[in-house]
């Protein structure tokens, strides 16, 4: 598989468990280089009785920075040693689980945008029900109708890169299916987007997410981003209430019958967890960007390796340079 | 209980569904008025063997028309004559299934507005873990700064009437933390909440929904509609998800234990059904004003009639008008 540069010094769990996720991957057949301190990285390599190619950054940009000035004061910063190995060729794409700003800053100067993309986008997938692709998921807060048919072309791609999907369907995310609805972004947009080259079928609505109505959804980073943080939300609250009904439930039978039913429930939730996703895509820059969450874990960062890879071995790239020149 | 006008002839089960609500909440308690096709309620009364006040209205404004030119036109339709009625004083509040777009613009036009409130806001209750207002779900696409502290003066009364709080808390939904996040709107927003007179605790974001971070989330109608739309839809496949893992399951104890725990779980779907809590609230004009679901059943309708005089009762619109004088 392709190699992918991993910023081991991003993310609350930096940097053991971004170093054990990377073993893991490796296991699994990705290419993987460490970027962080070389002697904090050693040595926690050395504990796994585990080996990787590292690159060295000396600095680090923490959570609470402001993105933009961190990747103009700190050049040598994990993050940017990642984007720079990107822009020059020396890896198909990266992972980091540090700062969403710093990584979207690090990759839109260091790597560079796509020809012809005004805006990249981040792109998350929706995993309940019929996965749906999202985008984009905050890194826009406002955009022009001509950045939704561009996401739409992006998204699109994503969805056949990862879902298999051959023709993807995409939806306008909007408050009602009439194309007059919606706020002038809205409506400025759906005319764009029945002329772009994808498979429009119009405006969605929030509860079409999952239902298989369009394997794309496309928005503004604002409504985006609370969207998907709001999902995460609801299936998280939804499977503690089930829990904590039946725990709660004074009926013998029911309470024999819980032991027996939690494993299978307890599976399911893995399904509805962002961390067995490895994270969300940053679409339009020259590389496959992975951008995980701040909590990632081993696993986490293991998956969002594999999904970068995977990415990468399957021309998400190239082929979103063709969508957009198309 | 209060005395509310019900428009018999708005909704998809309109007028059956909607007439035998009426019957249900009466027997709770509430002075209901059926306004509507009076030959055509008296027959709906007759076959039910019950008997309600009704008060004649000839038209009905349809879910596919326009409802600012409905509402100009239709000046007989049932929705237009339920705010006469509450204009009028006949009445404390009116409850309508129909078109939302001819709800809110009859309310407007036909009640009018608190005076200081810039837009009325719809507000909604979400329903899962600690119940949350969440306004405006849809009537503003675009709003001030200073609408959103209206908002938040509005919401707060709304949770003190019907979840209790003494002194509720207010979040802006946003992006992220920080005042400084979010687009100019948030911004702006944010310095007026901090002096506006509500317990405002800063941003939320959409994982917040229902965690006890704030009572109420204040936020645009675009973004307010969508993230509403959506939670719905996710309870729901959540639900959905869960009876499936347990149906499929081809272990024979975990087979033995769903039929135990089913009922349990079937119970827990309603809590997320958003026909248990009767539909949205019309804040900001001179009437308790509900918004019930298009496809809303007769359960629906007494909840929605219920919750209606409630508001009447506790003086949710007195108490609007002395939060935002003051």
């Amino acid at each position: 598989m392709a190699r992918i540069a991993l910023d081991a010094m991003g993310g609350d769990y930096a940097p053991h468990q971004i170093v054990l996720g990377g073993i893991d991957a490796t296991e699994s057949g990705v290419d993987v280089v460490l970027v962080g301190d070389e002697a904090i990285l050693t040595a926690v390599l050395d504990a796994a009785g585990a080996s990787l190619p590292i690159v060295h950054a000396a600095e680090v940009i923490n959570m609470g920075e402001d993105p933009a000035a961190a990747v103009r004061e700190k050049k040598d910063a994990s993050v940017i040693v990642c984007a720079r190995l990107v822009a020059d060729g020396e890896v198909a794409g990266m992972v980091s689980a540090g700062s969403t700003g710093a990584s979207m800053a690090a990759a839109a100067i260091g790597i560079g945008r796509i020809r012809g993309v005004g805006r990249p986008a981040i792109a998350a997938v929706y995993p309940i029900g019929i996965p749906t692709v999202v985008l984009d998921a905050g890194a826009n807060l406002e955009v022009s109708p001509e950045h939704l048919a561009q996401f739409a072309v992006m998204g699109s791609v994503m969805a056949q890169v990862y879902l298999g999907i051959e023709h993807p369907t995409v939806g306008l995310l909007n408050i009602g299916e009439e194309p007059s609805k919606g706020r002038d972004l809205e409506k400025a947009a759906h005319a764009l987007l029945a002329d772009a080259p994808v498979r429009f079928i119009g405006n969605v609505e929030g509860r079409d997410l999952g239902a298989g109505v369009a394997d794309v959804f496309v928005t503004d980073g604002f409504t985006g981003n609370v969207l998907i943080k709001a999902v995460e939300g609801v299936a998280r609250g939804v499977g503690t209430a089930v829990l904590e009904a039946l725990a709660s439930d004074d009926d013998e039978q029911v309470q024999a019958a819980v032991s027996a039913v939690l494993p299978k429930i307890m599976r399911l939730r893995e399904r509805f967890d962002p961390e067995a996703y490895g994270g969300a895509h940053l679409l339009g820059v020259k590389g496959t960007v992975v951008i995980g969450h701040g909590a990632s874990s081993r696993i986490a960062i293991a998956n969002a390796l594999r999904v970068a890879a995977d990415g990468a071995d399957r021309g998400l790239v190239a082929r979103i340079e063709a969508g957009i020149g198309g």
